[in-house]
């Protein structure tokens, strides 16, 4: 069995400390220790987000927190315009139909960036099917001049790209933990603005777990939480908020920009095509080449190499390969990836000759300087 | 610091395999070790609840699931009859009404067992904020002569003391991952009757991250389930599962009940009363003497001892003690706890003497034959 290196968009590499921690005896959420802890984390969680919003942490995966975004603002009856460039976008649309809200789906083709002069309501910041960075800054600026909230999926993208969620008028962020985050999943955030209490508190009750004022209520009181919180991953996320300080995000941003650049290079330069019209630093999605299964190419790097790679969901199924470049993911890590692929390809009888991959990366990456050393 | 000791009824104590299983590097969810796994922990969860249902793993807290239950089986203008003796049941009605439920609540007095002739349909197995057991069994035989469901709360209580799912009738049983499954909070179970499936078939869709119906579909698909599920847990559960199967149920629930019986004649001896009419083998609740804050008694033992005890909720706050006897918490745990308390009444003045309470423990532990040795 070869060592496993995980490089897929979510589940991702946890930290060392993280993992510890863990592994330490839990103690009780009552307590004044967890409440420092939490106090912590949500202030670790604004600095991620660049928000001074609550932020409100639920025991779900990321789709949870989607509904608690959905349920909290648009009642029975009520409109949503989903912007749908991908699997997960479209989830938005799913969740808000079960809840009869009228849905208005713009849809691009997958791959497609969504034009910012379409006036959107729920969108997605990194779209992890696809590997495309929907430009919200341009589409927030659309919004704000309308009573419009703006919801935005950062499940994948947010820590891992650029999301300034105040600066941009992101009223609700919807954010999982098994990404940039760098935990294992469990736990789902939501970063609520004023203009969302204020659609929130005008809202018909929809759920009693998802309740995000009484969610809120309990962060007044303590910091706590209404139900049982999953505490053993909040004292994780501790640890990593916290080397995400001590890194600095911009630092962090930086380095995943240069990952990003280096692996579309690296990729290109063994025929894997670039998927994404408008691809997102955190993560990159290549086509395979014409007469190649990808799930033969996944199987191959991770039985020879211990390379886990994520492959195409729903109609993208056997078409891509995705790679993330976020979190405790480096340049090695990556090196390897495109090594891997280019091993498997050659001996498929794909390339000619080996090195052109890897060279690639190593080139473009040497080519952009690494924040905060001398040029 | 004095070491910790946490006995309280949830969260609770995690087996060191299980510990270390959540320091691992995470793997994927999307891959055959996962579905091996779990496969494994479905069979397990199976055999802890007695029976042959469907068993649903979500990635949310106990409440999240008794959120489940309720959206999955009970329309808008629906009916619901709750029985409520506690902090917890008194919930079921709280979410019930969140769905526009026409909830009849039967309230008894806390700390007294739900009459069985009571036709019920939302119960609680164990209520872990009174330490009462209500007579399942008994109820289930009443409910199953209607067209009601059966629902109830086992969240802290399976695993803990005796819940035959299939033999008493219950259609619905709800469970929490940081009671007698001995992991940290994150994960709810809920196992789901046949004749709950087809009410649930019958009942409007309410929920898309709590929809069974999609859960059930992706079981028979791998299993898996249809959003990223809190894997990790998942895996330590794994191991809970074998150590319990290993040491077998009845010998658990027979080792409980041991405890159960030492821990009050303790605490009784100290002049702490027992608090529930009908008290569960799982946990003690015990009313404080006249004159003492249980908050007082509660601080002492955590700092002079480490002994991590929970208080009364609610109404009850301040007046009684809680502790477990499940999962990882065994004979010299309890003895402590007692000692413990002991050492804190006696220096308060509330005891002449020392003594009478470990040694009411020890003799009740002898008294009682260890299930499987010769007698």
């Amino acid at each position: 069995m070869p060592k496993r290196r995980l490089l897929t968009p979510g589940p991702t590499q946890v930290p060392e400390a993280a993992r510890l921690s863990l592994a330490q005896e839990a103690g009780h959420h009552r307590t004044p220790e967890f409440v420092a802890t939490f106090a912590a984390v949500l202030d670790g969680l604004r600095y991620v987000f660049a928000t001074q919003n609550d932020c409100i942490v639920l025991a779900c995966s990321g789709t949870g927190a989607m509904e608690a975004a959905v349920v909290n603002t648009v009642p029975r009856g009520g409109k949503a315009i989903v912007l749908s460039a991908g699997l997960f976008a479209k989830r938005w649309g799913d969740i808000a139909r079960v809840f009869g809200v009228d849905v208005v789906e713009h849809v691009v083709p997958w791959g497609r960036a969504i034009d910012p002069s379409d006036v959107a309501r729920f969108g997605t910041l990194m779209e992890s099917s696809t590997g495309v960075a929907h430009d919200i800054e341009a589409i927030g600026r659309e919004v704000r001049k309308t009573s419009a909230l703006f919801v935005v999926d950062g499940i994948s993208g947010a820590g891992a790209i650029e999301c300034l969620t105040d600066d941009w008028g992101i009223d609700i962020l919807v954010v999982g933990s098994q990404k940039a985050l760098m935990l294992p999943p469990g736990l789902g955030f939501l970063s609520v603005s004023e203009k969302a209490w204020r659609r929130i508190g005008a809202t018909p009750n929809q759920s009693f777990y998802f309740d995000l004022q009484l969610h809120r209520q309990k962060l007044r009181e303590g910091p706590t939480t209404p139900w049982t919180p999953a505490h053993t991953l909040i004292g994780a996320l501790a640890h990593n908020l916290r080397m995400i300080r001590s890194e600095g995000l911009a630092n962090i941003l930086a380095r995943n920009r240069r990952l990003a650049a280096a692996t579309r290079a690296g990729m290109q330069a063994i025929g894997l095509s670039l998927f994404a019209e408008r691809p997102a630093d955190g993560m990159t999605a290549v086509r395979v080449p014409a007469g190649i299964d990808a799930g033969f190419l996944l199987k191959q790097v991770e039985q020879r190499f211990g390379v886990k790679l994520a492959g195409g969901q729903g109609a993208l199924k056997g078409k891509i390969l995705r790679v993330a470049h976020f979190g405790q993911i480096d340049d090695l890590d990556l090196l390897s990836a495109v090594g891997a692929l280019e091993m498997v390809l050659a001996e498929a009888g794909r390339l000619d000759e080996l090195g052109a991959g890897v060279t690639a990366f190593m080139q473009a990456l040497v080519e952009v300087p690494v924040m905060g050393t001398a040029s």
